[in-house]
């Protein structure tokens, strides 16, 4: 087909239809894209904020009865409820407001990601990384509430943090704790920035600048209250042989 | 006057304007305002910034021949050459961009504020901090390179910084140093955001909005590369008796 | 151990974890800093904004039981009536939102902390400042609804306000309150943008870019309705000896 | 015409092309709209800025040509040296950037314009304002450096300003000014925001933000740094008979 | 008084003491400022928003026992029902959220304010302003429904627009409508962006961005829905003599 | 009457009063532009938001009895109820939120308008587009959950998409696919970005500005979730002959 | 080759790996995509700003020697100095900054693109958009110097601009000429802002957003200054069978 | 020393004093931190923006007789031929603004880098980021100007992307290109926005955005045009065991 199309017998359009998608199934609303695993390591997952609780359940029954594992994020208590009439088995973290099923059991990592978080209001992006790195196969350890204002917190908790083959940072507020952090270790750093704060905190975009802005190198950031795309990046590294 | 006022024979705007200015001198295009330190702690002060070496020169005059201290802040070079033709004794300082004259030696507080920068970017607006706040008469003690990303420089620092009575810290990029600073001192924080840095650092507003959410208590923040006003909030606390 | 560290038999992180926290109590979700008071000046307070009732009940019952004095900001009615099932003495400010709670009568000091409110709509953040200002020990005197528009209520108070060690200026809209009083006295002026107003007032973020901006030397500014954090500095000022 | 166009014999653009200017003489890049004044009460002016001066030079020889005065705004001194050689007699304010020049003596206003200004860097606007006033007949009276952090110069101004028919302000850095005055007149005020300042002034936009949220009613605004504009709705309201 | 200030006897303080205000009655949580009709042409008003039910009835009350004329904005259905158990002819205007009343019938001005919407979602932000001028004793003209997009639709209404003496534009989206009418009259327009649009109109700042760089001289603008605001400069200038 | 505009005996305003508006009926809140399908192609439509069900009621009522098809955009359930009542026949399509209704079946265009969707959160937005299209008359063709993250799903519906007269791209998140169409096709893209997403999507605004900076020539943009104005848009393209 | 793909023998990378580009030839630091103009009715042009006068030669001799036109945008007169050397019948347009070459001489399109612009300040954006529609073949009509602030004028060349296919409008400071224009005509309108202003223009942004929040249906935005990309999918609009 | 800590001996910032700091010498103007390999990974580098080149030098003669790789980045061709004095070997990259200089030969990773960039205007950020890789040891493969609006130019290429370890993906404008590699590799990808652009790209502020909101997951964002930053991180990945 492409020698056709290197002597112009087939334009690019003609030739671009023939790649026809493989592994998705189709829902009406929404393709199960089965392929997506095995093409970037990361399994399909259910965003679940926006969804009709009808949606994620159809979403979750189609899946589960491929034998498809299932994590869903953002997910209410309401929509947990739904997904329990499917599959009985599904846990339900409250914190993280994730959902999680696996048909076997997994094999977990050696090495682990550590997942530290500043102030207990930055826990449910820090638990959505924390079921998500797992939910993936990470082994995880997590260090919380060690944020700058007591940073006597953070040197107790550092032997565990500088074990990490990959460190999630979690904060809101000035999102300082990633600097600190990455001016202490030889680990690649993912910074989390949450929209805990008020007035000028700007919705989490005040923690965003200032982590993109890290004195320290090493450092890469991901979208505000982001804790399933930090994860999905962690696990990325921590799987690298 | 005001019981003219009280009883009606006289308007409110009558009254107002018999409160006659006292101690202003007019120059044509600025009125030097000679009775401000009386008023506020703070005695007038040049800001050289978009205006000409020539207006600094007949302001400078003025004052001179007054008998009145000067400080021009965010001078030149030229300004100061232009100004030496008039107060040859006078001292500039290249990197605050401070040129200072005092026509007698000045009493020196007892106690000192701390001048801590985050990186060597930020010793300008570091300097004018301290240029500003000697010249207001008080003892300072500079800390300077100590940024979050090598903490430890910091921590040997600190008993230098917990034994001033007020604390000037100045940082640019994520501005994450008065949050750490202001957890390990029970003394006032002034924090000064700088514009260094780049990209996402929005020429300082990201260290602006990130001091201003510091999760450290006892921290206030002045203008993006505001010394002056830093080490002039810092002199009124340093005086207190 | 700084030994063997300076001989390089120790590397720093290991140093780092053997700086064992004190004084620091872990309650699951949250550490209790006991030890803050005395590092830093201000005592550990109860942010309650984001926190369930139950959350900030187990937190008080905690803190009241090891005999710390308890201050909770941004309270519901409900969370105070929550927090009355165990400690039925703890007092409700509904227009600051505060609980409070002392063991024993506190020392009050003699200076005072003027705090100073340009609208009625301003107060809620005004009262937050005067409850936790009073809770650090502080003696304060309250002058509101002075704002510019009608600048001669200002001037009828200013003894009172020249009177202070240290002033908190709160002021929404355009913000200006902070800089006729900053021009007016020769104290510390905190200001606290408030986000009273609408359309172009953004939040807050109108009257705090003012206050950042002010013409007076000799002012600081906090975040956007930080009633608490403005206190907290100027309970350091006042009590500087 | 309009007949046709409601039976339906003429559609709506027909009737619209019919509409041909009148007074519009075109100059190939611009056309000199010399029915303006008839139609809105402010003449054409030259606004200069991103024109070359042969572009100026042009436009000033053909509005001279048919007997129209000049006023050219944000005009360079070699500008001014261009239109000179066509009106020798043009007059330049170097601080308003400002060319005049009238072919026959103008009627004055017998009520005036106060033009107040902050600060002496907010010159160059209010001189642009006072220039625009005066091309259009009107009597101004200027009120310069009377800013808030030295309220008690404002003062002793005020009956001056308060016999003003409408009161131009032009203030930068906090913005604060408009709202003092507003509080203080029972005219009409324009309020001009500067560009004056740096770090979070932003370029003026702090300035407009503040004088759009003032707490005083009676109080409108106009463009960052324009003097002209504030100058030509003073005029309208001046000459309100 | 001012002779002892002038002699240096009495600080400026202590004279600024002594202008005690005048006409202020003090609410407790608010003073009623009686004076400022007199003082600044505008009787006080009360903005309902961020007021409890309870405290807009007292303020309602204790000005209606003195006599004072009432406008209250911003008003709910609710606060109208406190409000008529006070004060039972009161009228509600439930587009503009306006409650009125007067003790007795007011002059009315021969000359017009003029006030032209651009959409029926525009019509609060308009109401608010022709019930507060028709409150200040003005003649008001409505031209609604013109917005630019169906350009005929103004043009026939030109004659009544340009027979006023002030002319308020209320516009939303694009905020086009100022710049066309300011084109075609010469009387001051005053430009009152609106909040309605969506998505890229930023809750009304597009539509103040746009009006505040019209290409039209001799417009000024308030901040986003300020009705009010608009109408309380158009009712100066509508009553200059 | 254009001579006597000419001739000066008629005034510009005078000459444009004379435009009477044709068409055009009066509703008391709201003018029906019966006019506008031929002036603009586009007809009257109901923009639901903001409006009361009454209010909406009302409008359908009329434009149905003078035979003028109805599309209501951005209707609720509540809405859709109310117009029932006066129009049976009315269809909801409640993704979309559209009420529609055709007096007689319509002519549909041969060509087809490509509506392109990058995820299931985009459908309303599509289907808004969807919607509008048809009722102008249009052939439309669906290509949903072809987001750049799966590219393979796209590519295997090139052929249909290049078949279009026109392209429709809606996406939220970071809003690449326009981008990547536009580089694939030589039809005009209309990109819509819409306000899925969170965090930094700043309520669609990042989507906005990267479709605008495409790197892809021959893609224009339109206001955030305007299904409605692409459809419009797209509309007019496919309808030239 | 897709077979194998579908059978699982062959990944989706290989796959992808295998679609050799075509047609594009490298020059080290940049391909020059001569297969662009088949594929999406564009050909490939040379955006000069950013690139040294010698890398534009260099690009400029490659594609004229392969017999490709060229345009090459935002080229300064040293630029063009530089392609003369080797293209000496190259046209310069310095108002657009624009520089053209056709091998042959082009069929021009019979319908024509209308190029409304508001001011003279508009014209570089204007003249980019004439100067590459005709590069791609079309013929245009330029209406220039008809802003909203002079309606009258508008109306007077509203024949032309309705008879074009599609209409380019390209506007700065409240960027309103869009929605007039998009009003009154039934094509397509592809709106253009240009950066013209100051203030709060915002560098064009302001036009922008007043742009995409246009009360108009049947309008879209490109990138602020972009009259290249309007006149791109302009000429595909006008192309169109 | 902790003993004496937690006994309470020994206050917690005395205890924090005894950390002295090790490897740092003192440069007056900056401490070099030749600690900074060992603890983070990354050795120390000069960032030279902002520094004179007498600054420049002076650090590189102190790193470069201490035995210290160099690396300087944001290097004028100034500075180069200032360090070139002290270091003549050292090797400069125009495009990057990188010098370089090894004392010995470097070991080489076999796993290798990718950096992806879209653009030829991207290369000074790209080169930046493969200049800094190189720097820390690991081998690097670069795939240039593959940009989404010709995507098939990325397909040839994917099979060398895919087989890096860690990809660094450049992208100016829409930032589009991150989102379409990450949806196909299944390792970790660093996104580095450009500020190439103009108009609504704001300064790369766009770009970033759209990379932060990326529907891949698997991605993390850098600073703008921070290539140095992407390359820390991505070799701190590559080297993990």
């Amino acid at each position: 087909m492409l020698q056709s199309y290197k002597k112009g017998t087939l334009s690019l359009h003609e030739t671009l239809v023939q790649l026809k998608e493989q592994g998705i199934e189709d829902l009406g609303f929404a393709k199960i894209d089965s392929d997506r695993l095995e093409r970037t390591g990361i399994p399909e997952v259910i965003y679940s904020s926006g969804k009709t609780k009808e949606q994620v359940r159809q979403i979750v029954e189609r899946m589960h009865n491929t034998g498809i594992d299932i994590l869903a994020t953002r997910a209410s208590e309401d929509i947990f409820q739904s997904v329990m009439e499917i599959v009985p088995e599904a846990v339900f973290n409250p914190v993280a407001k994730t959902i999680v099923f696996h048909h076997n059991s997994k094999e977990i990592t050696k090495d682990y990601i550590a997942v530290v978080a500043a102030g207990t209001s930055d826990l449910p992006v820090a638990e959505e990384a924390v079921e998500t790195a797992r939910f993936l196969g990470n082994r995880v350890e997590c260090i919380y509430d060690v944020g700058v204002a007591g940073i006597h917190r953070l040197f107790s908790r550092m032997e565990l943090i500088r074990g990490a083959r990959v460190i999630i940072v979690v904060a809101g507020m000035e999102g300082a704790l990633p600097s600190v952090v990455g001016g202490l270790v030889d680990k690649p750093v993912i910074a989390v920035p949450t929209s805990v704060g008020y007035g000028a905190n700007l919705g989490g975009i005040t923690a965003l600048l200032a982590m993109l802005n890290s004195c320290a190198a090493g450092i890469s950031v991901v979208n505000i209250d982001n804790g399933f795309g930090a994860a999905c990046q962690a696990s990325l590294i921590n799987k690298l042989k």
